[in-house]
């Protein structure tokens, strides 16, 4: 098995994702060096849950719509986030708006800073319990990890990459995507952060 | 710990469940001996989704409802199957009705056959695909068992037990149960057959 990340032969995993899900956390600040471990590379794939619950009829997150699997989930995350040593608060707004930061995700996707610039923006929402959806708030992320953040902002909301995040969130539909974290190996779909090992098992398995 | 079924002080789980829900299917396969590795007892606990679901103003099962996530959930349950060696065949009809063999289990759930009835019910609907909903059908496992069948069956619709299930369902949505499995440890609701664990390591921690 090959450490190359330019070796089309190595496994890959692509992570779908929002940051406003909850469950895309657990995901997001594990899958790197799960993955690591299993020689599988990482594609981070954003995509905006949104749209997907409205073509079902829903007006917002099913954990807001039905109130005692809400008050279910956040018990959950609780006991998840302990037993995976990630820290947690209860975000006061949910879902937090978050369609800059995930343009920027979508616009450079394959960029080497995704993976941190993404633990950042989910570290914010359920750690921190910080908004993060505005020009401000994403610039300095980008600041903080070097980069150039006017440029970096400004590119996003080019001709060229304005409708990455868009056209990620038509391709999650027509993939049949319902719901986040969802990960593609080998062609076959898995939902959902209790799903990861068994995705990155069976992209392992195809060396 | 102690092995005494008649000691209050050994830990205890209560697991909810349905034979039309195929998530169940595999906690109610497995759930006996992974309890009993921990010391634990289990407390079968047979309740019906339906009147759930309708309270949400669902008609049927999401995954009947949801065409993507229906179709994901099918590919899942292969997949899980395997992972836990548990046999496998789409049922030709979903949720398959079975009300009567649910209220012979919500009338009998104390008795030392209910596990072992629970999971023939489990394995006609999701490894043979077998109807089991008849009087026929019912008695025919129930004598299978060594049971005088008739005696259980008009037991099971008598005054004094025709409306366990019909409790138990009410029981389930007062308590905040919104799909199946559920498992109560300690006090604490845990979803899914992917908390199985969780709940049993839950359980087994209070000793």
């Amino acid at each position: 098995m090959s450490n190359n990340i330019t070796d089309h032969t190595q496994p890959s995993i692509e992570f779908w994702f929002e940051f406003g899900s909850n469950y895309s956390y657990l995901s997001a600040m594990r899958i790197e060096a799960a993955a690591a471990r299993q020689g599988v590379v990482v594609r981070w794939r954003p995509f905006l849950l949104g749209p997907i619950f409205q073509s079902f009829g829903w007006s917002n997150s099913p954990f807001v719509l039905q109130k005692a699997k809400g008050a279910y989930v956040w018990k959950d995350m609780e006991r998840q986030c302990e037993k995976y040593d990630i820290p947690w608060r209860m975000p006061a707004v949910f879902p937090r708006p978050a369609t800059l930061p995930m343009k920027v995700a979508a616009a450079f996707a394959e960029d080497p800073w995704i993976g941190r610039y993404c633990r950042i923006f989910m570290t914010k929402n359920f750690a921190l319990d910080e908004d993060i959806n505005t020009w401000e708030q994403v610039g300095e992320v980008l600041a903080g990890l070097g980069l150039d953040a006017p440029v970096v902002l400004e590119a996003a909301c080019s001709d060229a990459r304005k409708n990455c995040l868009r056209e990620a969130t038509a391709e999650a539909q027509a993939r049949g995507i319902f719901g986040a974290p969802t990960f593609f190996a080998r062609g076959e779909m898995f939902w959902g952060n209790d799903r990861l090992d068994d995705a990155l098992a069976f992209a392992a398995a195809n060396q």
